[in-house]
């Protein structure tokens, strides 16, 4: 079993669902998280309008609002489990509605799976998923 | 070490913890998710509301958010790293609180962990969990 | 490859992010969570003041906020998918600057990547990365 961790943009989380449903996928799960790509990018409290500086200094949790903002983009996390001979069709269908051609299309992530359970049933291993 | 990462329903999550930290499990984190389990839906924006298709044809966040409350669920995730001497007694725990023998009672995964660390301390492998 | 699991203070973001763009990490992806470290706590709602606890009984969800108000605290979860032999670099960076000497300080995990898709342009493993 594997999981796949797509991280994608915000708008195409519908299409993404629909494409893993039509596949064979029905079961996901979507988070909202704040990326940022390999675009190098500059951090210095003193980049902040000098109206923020002496804020960001004083309140930590503003700097990282007003950080998050200008620097961090939001995006949908989908994660499903699948079996072995199914994560290429999984990646296929992601795959097929994300490819923009521009950067920030997105990544997917295949990370292993020790055991699955299904609380309802007590079912494990690929019954579960 | 192994991650437990479980799926179980909102209004668990108390229950949960209580069980977790009872079974020697203090640490844990919870995160909100939105779910979908195996029932196959349908994504057409042809099934929303007449009123609201033009809508979310335009506006892939309106889409987005009208699709999530009406298809996805929130689930609360909870996760734990654990020994894996104590994957099973962790699982039981979860499982104890969460069967009600309804859809919907969840899911868990195990994953591998490589490493840990303690940021205070520098502490690493079953040490620092 | 490795997922970088990072657990930290909310204050403490900005600093990380720039300390792991420094040290060459520029793709990151920032979370919200709630989190529980090793203290041990009570979660009986006998132990809620009186007048919320009817309440707590009849509305898990208001219960589940009181809870999470009272014993989880707001934490970051930074994660970067990084090469084998740049897991170390990443560490360092982050424990460098989240290493205050306190409780509280986070924890950080290391997961096996199977494999990396970068969706743009279809690129795999560590030149998706």
């Amino acid at each position: 079993m594997k999981e796949v961790m797509a991280f994608i943009r915000m708008n195409k989380v519908n299409q993404t669902k629909e494409a893993l449903n039509t596949a064979g996928f029905p079961s996901v799960t979507c988070r909202k998280v704040l990326g940022r790509g390999k675009k190098k990018v500059e951090y210095s409290v003193a980049l902040l309008p000098e109206s923020h500086q002496e804020a960001a200094k004083e309140a930590p949790i503003l700097a990282e609002t007003i950080s998050e903002e200008h620097r961090l983009i939001p995006k949908r996390f989908l994660t499903l489990v699948v079996r072995d001979d199914e994560v290429e069709r999984a990646i296929d269908a992601i795959m097929a509605v994300n490819s923009t051609g521009n950067p920030g299309d997105g990544k997917i992530f295949i990370l292993p799976i020790a055991e699955a359970y299904r609380v309802r049933t007590g079912e494990t291993g690929e019954e579960a998923i």
